[in-house]
């Protein structure tokens, strides 16, 4: 491949047309999107959101107070794959529609959730346009700052390493991961949360564990690990785990 | 400890007295702060930040321009140990200056570079008052988001696990870690650059492992790690690692 460190093909720049903008905007309370994400919001031609495949999009409902009014929006909308991947037949269509706003010359910014390159949504467009089309990435708030934000806690310091692991791994991968974690956050945890409980409790890491769901919503919620059922986490939840109660730095 | 998971005392919030705001201003752009960093930044009495025992202080050249003018300034003047961590009696001093004017009513805002709970400085002056003041924690965009972006390639996707490792640590350590990753962040490189390479050559991961300094700033550099000479990382940087080329997603 003929890319250089911008992820973009060298020429993309040169040939003109409209730029396709991955904007991180944050885990999810709409002030913490960036000056940066919300001039690009207020300036482009059009703005394209993931959303599941019924219902509304998080991704707009964050950044929607800031439309300049008179965009073209584009709805990604993905229905799960079986794995609970988007299926890619789907991505290559609505990066069509994309690459025909930008080779018209329309700017495109894609929101994101969270930061765009920390498990977003946005690579699957990127995957697909960056070659072609001159691409700029803005990094966002992730939900681990805002989840460590909300717990309360530091989630490492000092020359601590930090794991970050999605609950949907094996069970014994998750286990092994985290009998080497200095400190972890175990994101996506949902459906998995009955597994992460009992891993958690067999290495002796359940009581200073700090469950966190929708960090930094009007629906945020905060507890003791231990005072959460196991099948009441959304998708959007994350557990954070340290080795063990570490001297206050 | 009588915490709760907002990591205060319960009772914190009811004294009265001003709040301190632990205040992520991210990587280092001035638009990638957030609107609710920059909103507490205009309305607080003292703005407080780090800096190194000489010269000036990076937090400040980010967020200065947002300065409402007539705030009180505390320049954290922190010198390092010889284990290159701040000295403890350094942060005692300055968090009983803050506690008085928190103590008065007044608020503080501390700048933090990054975010305030991903090794961020901001955890010394919280470990001192957050039992005694109302605390709050803004979540920033974190140097890894902006080194993604910066390198044009998305860090981790799906289910794949990320390491975050302080360079600094034992060449052993490092390594044994890098085995066991499916991607990996090494952070705070600067004068352990030799190590790094040494132990991802042998690792046969040194080819597709990108280098970024400053990320975000005017000085920014992106480069592939096997262009860097080993004396010449400044500690604001940044080695981002993938097991291998893994097929687009």
């Amino acid at each position: 491949m003929n890319m250089d460190h911008k992820g973009q093909h060298k020429n993309a720049e040169d040939r003109g047309g409209g730029t396709l903008y991955g904007l991180g905007i944050g885990p999810g309370d709409p002030e913490l999107i960036t000056l940066k994400a919300l001039k690009i919001i207020q300036s482009v031609a059009v703005i394209a959101y993931p959303a599941p495949e019924k219902g509304d999009s998080l991704a707009r409902s964050i950044a929607a107070a800031h439309f300049p009014g008179g965009q073209t929006e584009i709805c990604i909308r993905t229905p799960m794959t079986p794995g609970n991947f988007p299926a890619d037949d789907v991505y290559d269509r609505y990066a069509t529609e994309i690459s025909g706003h930008l080779t018209a010359g329309r700017d495109v910014a894609v929101l994101c959730e969270g930061d765009p390159f920390l498990y977003g949504s946005f690579m699957y467009i990127f995957a697909r346009l960056s070659r072609d089309h001159p691409t700029k990435v803005v990094p966002g708030v992730s939900s681990l700052g805002a989840c460590a934000a909300a717990s309360g806690r530091p989630l490492v310091s000092r020359n601590q390493t930090l794991s970050i692991l999605p609950a949907p791994m094996e069970e014994q991968e998750l286990e092994r991961r985290l009998l080497e974690a200095d400190a972890a956050a175990i994101m996506k945890v949902g459906r998995h949360m009955a597994k992460v409980k009992r891993v958690l409790t067999k290495l002796g890491l359940d009581k200073d564990a700090c469950y966190v769901e929708r960090a930094s919503m009007a629906e945020e919620k905060v507890c003791a690990l231990q005072d959460m059922d196991e099948d009441a986490a959304p998708y959007f939840s994350m557990v954070l785990v340290r080795r063990d109660e570490r001297p206050e730095p």
